[in-house]
This record gives structure tokens, sequence and C-alpha cells, in this order.
């Protein structure tokens, strides 16, 4: 094997490292990590991006803490088509003027020009809904709870992000229907439940929750919950969404059932989704100037072990002991690589692993080897520290592990606390939005127009409408009229 | 809550069950059999089926089976996207050629006119070499083992058969680089035995292994191997495929690596995939005039515990039993289900359960209650067993399982061997392929003339060339010139 000399390293490991600051150019820095990192690369067709190895094992750890949740509660995984024709998807006439200027349509099959064109699923109630009315008849078939994880395509026209933005993601669709309108928000309020758990207890990411505006809601919902997180950036990231969507569509689909009144009634209906955009935030909230930080319940990798082979006395002995901490490690259910390859240095591999985010790197070295003890590096806050006790190594993995993830949570909470700031006047929110960005509190008069004036004039949207009523301070931030309720503005993604 | 009365009950189960017999009528019977056991609907969208939760649970579990055997051997998935445009599609010609007739075709982007049309994927070789162009620079990056799991679109002109033949199905297609022909080659067959394994020893379904002709092989591939079923009318299924796709697709797509020689190659690639059809499979091979049977090692409810209360002073205790072995089973990780649903009677949910294939129903009523036992019946047999000992209850089920499991497959291997026909004429191989359908083993010259026309002439085809060379037994069976190796011919799917 040929080792990769330091000249040729440095040269290929520069290529390689993160060229700027997150402090300095967030965007670029942005860039860099998600295709240095190997979690995604641009695809060859525009807007489209390549879900790499790195971050497709993130979805899967996603996928797997989901799936558990759900099914326990009953739901069922299911797979519908990706095509929806264009009549079905213009029967709500709300849902299709929404979704109608981003979809993109199949208009030829083999060598023939189809009759009707189909659209690729920018989402999937249309077709879903087709089914239920097939499905439902009795309040013996209630409630009903499917889910499918899947490809969506929207037509973006504006600048693509990974993970952000792009015209191809994935995502989960949950698509229920119930009885009674309070079973329906039973649904809305657990699924966002759920989604809260996942985001702050796996991807380590502090979030608001709340109901979203008219404006702002779902396209044909009756109303939509979302959880809002804070980007370093200042910028808000929509992490997910949960809608009651009452009987908006039953009633278009025709969705009815005999009740046990033996009279018919339309199902209320629920639908929700987090997608691959959940990745991107993990980028952007823990990530630094070395690259990615990965919270250790979705790290694919949670610790690479590097041995330090410095005379060749010693490789056979310091590659024997790395051999048995790798066996006991993964014995422990703690994903681990040891990564003995003969042909990089082991700096090399320190950056390499720092910038795919590993939670803990375990060295061994010569002088390890004779103090009977290994190094382990924390990726979270680079500290080093030196382990005698070999026997114990899986316990103190462990714990470590458990550190990084409440570290993680807790330096993301206090950013979060920091940057929400609360306002009294225009002049306030203004300058607030310019200077520091985050997520600003405000009294508002419920008035759409209020809201969408903000929103021209600062690029400012109302991301939440806090669950627990919070006490009015002031009149509406915008008008002057009477304060109705508290909110939560921001500039969003 | 209401009890379907006994005449409602009938009325629907009539509706419910499966109306014609698997010996007269397989084309009616397996379409039944698909749409209310609840494995698949037809869509709103011509040619296009939805995979309802009985089927996609099946589908989860070959997911689990397959994506721990290859990520055990270093396979990374990930996820490339559905569009590939026209150009790409094209660069290798017979590959094009191959696939072009049954693309479907987006047009249209948001509101624009797309400058160059995008196939929705038929496969993903062409768009995932033109990454891996960009990611293999050295003998280090190699090899280099992608998987995906994704949709796939064909625009099917035939007649459709959920799993069988739709426009849209699910798959893995695996995709992989390496330095040498000889280590392709040990991929193609490594692969191929995973499927093999997947197939024989969890969906209980025998099969022939080998390579595939000129012809039959896939388009732009050095060679292709396959596995082959039989399904019960006498044709043949195609279960996975495994290329070798040598250098073709490297060359175009300029998939070069420096080597430790210093010198630069093209990589080796291969592609492999199955496919939802495996459902269809297990469907045919082992369903029966009441519906579904399933393969323990795949259903994804493998044990329905049915309490038949007769008395209202029994039923408390038939419950609490009934929970108890639903207990103990959950406990020891056998997928259970206590049907205690009071709307249905103990006769409906027989016919539901037996109609989705569960294989084990436990009885729970009054006599069993006295006798202090719990009736076992087998779906596969129908045979009904009394047990005495609850304690020991877990254990049995394991067995009574296992059993299933060894028994479908025995059923399946003695029908395959029965329908194994050696003809040295021609004359033969008409009558047995009219008479009784199955593989014909057969001798052949080698040519593809002699191939084509029995295709013409019979519409059966060489379904595998066994990999270990059988010996000759007469000349070609069409041309009677010297035979030159023993292949096996079939009608297939």
């Amino acid at each position: 094997m040929l080792l990769i000399t330091k000249d040729e390293g440095e040269m290929r490991m520069s290529e390689m490292g993160i060229t700027v600051k997150k402090s300095e150019n967030f965007s670029e820095w942005y860039t860099q990590v998600v295709l240095k990192s190997w979690l995604a690369d641009y695809a060859p067709i525009k807007g489209c991006m390549i879900f790499r190895e790195q971050s497709y094992a993130i979805w899967e750890k996603i996928q797997e803490f989901f799936n558990k949740e759900i099914k326990d509660r009953g739901h069922k995984n299911v797979y519908f088509p990706v095509f929806v024709p264009e009549s079905l998807l213009k029967r709500e006439a709300e849902h299709f003027e929404g979704f109608v200027p981003e979809c993109a349509w199949v208009t030829i099959g083999g060598s023939s020009q189809l009759e009707e064109r189909l659209a690729i699923r920018p989402t999937s109630e249309t077709i879903i809904d087709a089914m239920y009315s097939k499905w439902i008849r009795s309040w013996r078939d209630l409630p009903l709870k499917l889910n499918q994880w899947c490809n969506i395509v929207r037509w973006e026209t504006k600048a693509t992000k990974p993970f952000l933005r792009t015209r191809e993601f994935l995502w989960q669709e949950g698509h229920t229907a119930h009885a009674t309108k309070e079973e329906a928000d039973t649904e809305v309020t657990e699924i966002l439940g759920i989604y809260k758990a996942l985001v702050e207890d796996y991807l380590a990411i502090p979030v608001l929750v709340g109901k979203k505006t008219e404006n702002e809601k779902f396209a044909g919902a009756l109303y939509t919950t979302a959880l809002e997180a804070l980007m370093p950036d200042g910028k808000v990231l929509q992490m997910g969404t949960s809608h009651n969507l009452g009987q908006n569509f039953s009633k278009v689909f025709d969705i009815k059932f005999i009740g046990e009144d033996e009279k018919e009634h339309y199902v209320w209906q629920t639908s929700w989704g987090i997608s691959t955009r959940l990745i991107g935030a993990v980028v952007m909230v823990h990530g630094d100037d070395r690259g990615l930080v990965l919270p250790p319940k979705i790290a694919p990798v949670q610790v690479v072990i590097i041995p330090i082979p410095y005379k060749n006395a010693d490789k056979k002995l310091i590659l024997k002991k790395a051999k048995k901490i790798f066996e006991n490690l993964q014995k422990n259910d703690i994903s681990t690589v040891l990564d003995d390859r003969s042909e990089y240095t082991p700096g090399w591999k320190f950056n390499e692993w720092e910038l795919k985010g590993v939670p803990i790197r375990i060295e061994i070295g010569p002088k390890d080897l004779k103090k009977k003890q290994v190094i382990l590096a924390r990726r979270d806050t680079m500290e080093k520290l030196a382990v005698k006790d070999e026997e114990r190594i899986a316990d103190t993995i462990t714990e470590m592990l458990e550190k990084i993830q409440s570290n993680l949570f807790n330096r993301a909470k206090r950013f979060l606390e920091e940057n929400i700031t609360t306002v009294k006047t225009y002049g306030e929110f203004k300058r607030t939005l310019k200077e520091k960005g985050g997520l600003i509190r405000a009294c508002w008069c419920s008035s759409p127009t209020c809201e969408e004036k903000i929103k021209e004039e600062t690029g400012a949207t109302i991301r939440l409408v806090p669950f627990e009523r919070e006490e009015l301070f002031s009149n509406c931030v915008y008008c002057g009229e009477e304060g109705k309720e508290v909110v939560y503005f921001g500039r969003a993604y």
C-alpha cells in the first residue's frame, strides 16, 4: 500500500477541508460542509441533489425513530403512486392553487402524448383521499391512519440549496381520517409531540411549537400547527407541520361513513410531514469551522478509533488494543469504526472524521500503550481526555455520548433564548430584525392586513401563534390598534 | 358497540371472500387475493397501484433483511434524483434503446416548457455513473458500493397486474465500482447469493439461478445473472438480477482511477436489483382458495388470538387468558394481534385473518377455558391442535412457525421439481409447453437464431444457462445441430 505523503496529504486535505468560517460567510460555509462531509452533492439536473451515504444514514435513523413511534400508535405504512392526475389535484380549489405553480408535469408516456397530464406528487392529499372515499364506509373503518415515506417534487424557481430547497426531496406524509373533530385535534397534537421529541431529543435542536395564522396555513387546511427552529444566521426554519384538514377534503372527495347513530357523516382528517430539510438544520445548528458536528443519537458513526503507530515495534500491539476496544464497543451497540487504513496518516484521518462530524475519536499511540490508557477526543468541545480503565471503556463512552448530546442541545437552546426579542413598537421591530434577526415576540391585532404589510416591508412573517396564550403587553406592533395575541415573527428559510 | 349481525356479516363476507378457485381461474383468483387481503388496490391512474399496509409491511421485512446483509458487507444506502435528463440516458446507446420505449417524460416544470425533457428513472445507471466519474479518482476510492431504495417508472403498454407489471413499482438498485473484473464477478455472485437466501429462506420460494443469454441480458451489461421461480400456472417469474456491467458504462461515462501502479484504468461495475414483484410471487406460490398464505418470516402478523366468548360469565376470564398469552408472545418477539373487537363475530374474524394469510390463529373459547387449553390453527394446512401447556406457548408457537415456514418451502420445491421437464426434440418441447408449462430443460446450439425462432413460435425464452455446466444429452432442440449447452426454457411473466 502507498502511504499518502505529507505534501500530497496537505494538498488533498486543503481541497477537502472547510476554507471559510461559519461566522464570516455562513452560506458558503454551509455549502462546503454539506459537500465536503459527504452529506450531499449536486446532481447533473438543475435544482436537484444527491443524498450521499452520510445524509441517507441520518435519514434512516430518523425513519427508525418515527416508524417506531407511529407504529406503536397503530399507524400503518403504505405507498401511493407518484403521479397525480391534474383533474384530481384540481378538485380542492385552494389546494390546487397552492401547489400548481410548483408542479412538474409528465406529458409523454413511452411514445404517446398523454390525454391528461400527470403531476409528480407535490403532496398526496388528493390521491389518498380518492382512495379513502372508497375504503371508508362505516365507523368500524375509523380511525384510518396511514403514512408513507417517499420522494416529493416541487419545481422551485428560487435559488436552491441542498436539503433546504431542492426540486426533489424526501419526506414522510401521514394522512388520517377520524369520526370526530376532537379525535383529529388529538391526532394533530400527538404527532406534533412526536416531531418535537424527535427534533429536540434526537437532533438536539430546540423548537417553538404553535399554530400558523390563516395566511401561513397549509393550502386547504382548517388549521396548521408547526415546529420552528432558529438557525445561527438569525433566520427561522420550519421543521415540521401537522394539519387538521377539517372536513374540507372529505366534502370535496365525498369521504363519508355510517356512524354508530346509523347516519352519514363526513370524516375529519389530518395530514402531517417532516422532510430531509431536518438534515440541513442539523448542519447549520451544530456545525463548526472544522465541519459537521453530529448529535450522537443520529450519528451513523458514533466513535472512530485511530491507531497511531509510531515505531514498527508497537504497531501490532497498538492494533491489537484498538481491535479489542472496537469489539467491546460494537458489542455494546455503539456504532464504531476502526480506521486502520495504512494509506492515510493519522493527521489526515483526524481531519476527515472531524469534517464528517463523528462525536468521539479514540486515539491510541505508543505513549498511550505505555501508560495503559487511550485518548478520547470530543467533537463538540474538541476537549481531550486520557482514560485509564479499559474495561469500563464502553460505559465511559456511553456517558460521554450522552454529555455531547445534551451539550449540543443546551448550546442551541441558549442561542434560541438569547435570540427571542420582545418588542413593543414597529421601530424596535425593524431595528431588531436588521441588527440581530432571530425571533421577534410582539403583540398583533389579528388582522391579516397588518401581517401582510409587515411581510411586504420587512420580509418577516408570523412563524407561530403559541398554543398557550401569552399575556398581552402592548398594542398591535404594526397598526397600534388593540393587541389580540402575542405572536412570534421571523424571516424564514 | 354494534355487533355485526349474522346476515350482514355473511353478506359482507361474501363480498370480502375469494369467490373463484385458484385451480380454476388463476388470474381472477390472483386479483381477488391481492385486492381483498389488503395487499394492494388499483390507483385512479391507469396502470398504477397502491401498496396497502399488508404489502408495504412485507416490503419493510424484505428491506430489513437485505439492508442488514449489504451493510454488513460495507455497502451504503444513498438516494439519487428521480429525474434522468434525456442526454444522460442517451450516452450508452444500447441502454438507451432498451429503456426509451418505456420512459415517462416530464416536459413542463411549473409554468415553463423544459429545455430538455427529463425521464422519470426507469433505472439509475446513467445518473449514478455521471457522479461516479466525479467521485472516483484513486484506487483508494474503490470499491465504491452504493444502494438505493426507490420508486421506478416504466410506461408499460401491455395489460398491467398488481406487483407483476405496473407503471410504477418499488425496488432496490445496487451500483458498485471495482478495480478489477474479478472483484466485480465476486460482487455479482455474492449479491445473487443474498437474493437466493432472501427468496428461499424468507419468502419460502425455491429458485433456479444462472446466467442470461446475450438476447436476454440487461441492456448494456457484460453479462446478467438471475433467479427464476416457477408459478403455479406454469409460467416463470424472474425474481432478481445481478449484472456485471464490465467497463461498458465506465468507458462511456469516463470513470477512471489511478491504480497502485500509478496508471489510469477504467473501473469495473455491477448493478443489481429486486423489486416489489417478489410480493406477487408470494401470493401466487403460497396462496389458496381462502386467500393469502404468508411465510412466517415475512408475515406482518404471525399470530392472531381470537377470543370466543359464549356466555357472558366466561367473557372476562377468556379475555384475561387471551391477554396473558398476547403479552407472552409479544415478549418473545412473535408479532401478535389480539382481535378483541366486539363488533365482529368470531367466524367473521376467522375468515378475515385467513384471507390476510396470518400463519397461526389461536382460539380460546369456554370449552378451552374449562379444559385449560387453547386451540392452534395452522394457516398452511388448516390443521387444528389443542395445546395444554400455557407456559410453553411461546416455544410451541415458535416451533410451529418454523414448521410452517419449511412446509411452504418444501411444497413449492416439490412443485418446482415436478415441473422441470427434460426434452430432446422440438415436438416434445412444444407438447410439454402446451400441456404442462413449467421449465423445460433442453440442449441448445448456442445460436441466437434458434433462441429467437423458439420464442417466435412458442413464446418460450431461455430463462437460464446454469452456472454449473450440465452434461449434454442431445443435439440442439431446435435446429438439430450439435448441442453446446443445457439450458432452461419457459414462458415468462
